[in-house]
């Protein structure tokens, strides 16, 4: 099995409603490749908030109470609190400087994934706007696969990724936020090993591990290759709808130990 | 930027004081490859814990008092208990069914890493013998690399990986246990964004991302494809002696907001 990870490059810098289907097809012909059936498309969550305009410029934030006292703790901007909050579930850690909850889509994320780097600056400070993760990451992921499907006729695998920090190491990873025709979660309980005893180990988070890979290909200014092409891995999409997207990598909170 | 995981197969059932370095390049050659100066290659601790006869076979296991009580709370075998506790710092977690525990190489690790599929069977019971971490994986990481510079005159990255669990999400993700030649954690501070401002996430687990892909390729039967070669990715060894080997990446105790 050999797999390439192909960066695409030549994406403009992504404006609100722009059509990222035809500038990342653009990218990818421009980088002198060519999307074939069961490739799998990794595309940086930065992109694709920018396509769909979740910015937010904190000087339109009003922190609430809970958000001055929360900010107060965390030696954060009490605004960015705010829309961290906003984002969020609940919170899990908070700490001088650290700031970690569960999104409203279920990832244990810092700043529930609010980023400030790589985006053009606010209104009434440079360092005031702030973008957040698309509203329904595996929806995206889907229209990009059907919009893929429509304009070129191959049938492709679409992950979204971001960079995430973990518990116990070091260094941001990239792991997959949105999954679209990919078995997100391979499941090999009831296979055998080769001496035809079961297997133990029996979940891999395929869809991470292929996302970790891109984020890799696309270094840290995403910008710059904000996409990648994944060739040799044959994706397909799960028959079992409980199984679609990228929800079966999200651990339950009541079946965490780490929370 | 365009990486190649290459999938490395036809290396044999490894023995206990095999010349491992030698199975793998032997592999390559068999598998079709040419391996070429700036290759990584991913390794899976599988074959180098058997190449070091890191075999240990329950029927030899005395458990203590501690390992019976622990065995009783999670429901396992107490002999296995007693071998987890023998290649652990401390238990982290333990609830019927897991036993998460700090190695005593750092990484936390479900079971300490101790592995029971695709081995040979134990003497008195087939399902008594165990595959243990290697002693010291940066070490044989860095072993792998120098014999490959001796016999070849290929200079190239070694990385050791595993698979394991994490918080928060579900399925394994193959990370870096041992690593030679590579630089673990990228460290981005004092970069600047495409818009001048200082980058905000400045350090980025490579080591992990790269192992994480290799670990697609080997899929779960890592004995069908044991070893990764990867190609286009520029590897180098840390300047500074303290950044080398897979220690950057594990978050002291002390640190850690999960434990």
């Amino acid at each position: 099995m050999r797999l390439t990870f192909a960066g695409i490059m030549h994406i403009p810098m992504v404006e609100p409603g722009d059509d990222l289907t035809g500038l990342i097809l653009k990218g990818i012909a421009d980088s002198g490749e060519v999307i074939e059936d069961d490739d799998v498309l990794v595309v940086a969550q930065k992109i694709v908030s920018k396509a769909e305009g979740r910015y937010l410029d904190l000087h339109t934030v009003t922190p609430s109470a809970e958000a001055l006292e929360l900010a107060e703790r965390v030696d954060k901007d009490p605004r960015k609190v705010q829309a961290i909050l906003d984002e969020s579930n609940e919170i899990v850690r908070a700490r001088p400087g650290v700031l970690i909850v569960e999104h409203r889509l279920g990832f244990v994320h810092a700043n529930a994934g609010i980023d400030q780097s790589n985006i053009p600056p606010g209104e009434d400070d440079p360092d005031d706007m702030c973008l957040l993760l698309p509203v329904d990451p595996d929806s995206s992921a889907a229209r990009l696969r059907d919009e893929i499907l429509a304009r070129t006729g191959r049938q492709v695998g679409v992950i979204i990724n971001d960079s995430l920090g973990r518990s116990w190491r070091i260094g941001t990873l990239g792991l997959a936020i949105g999954v679209a025709g990919f078995t997100a979660l391979e499941d090999y309980i009831g296979g055998s090993d080769i001496f035809g005893r079961e297997l133990q180990v029996t979940q891999v988070a395929a869809a991470d591990e292929i996302a970790a890979g891109a984020s890799l290909v696309m270094g840290q200014t995403t910008e710059k290759t904000p996409a990648v092409l994944v060739r040799g891995y044959q994706p397909r999409e799960p028959e079992e709808a409980s199984q679609r997207g990228v929800r079966p990598l999200l651990r339950p909170k009541e079946m965490d130990l780490f929370r």
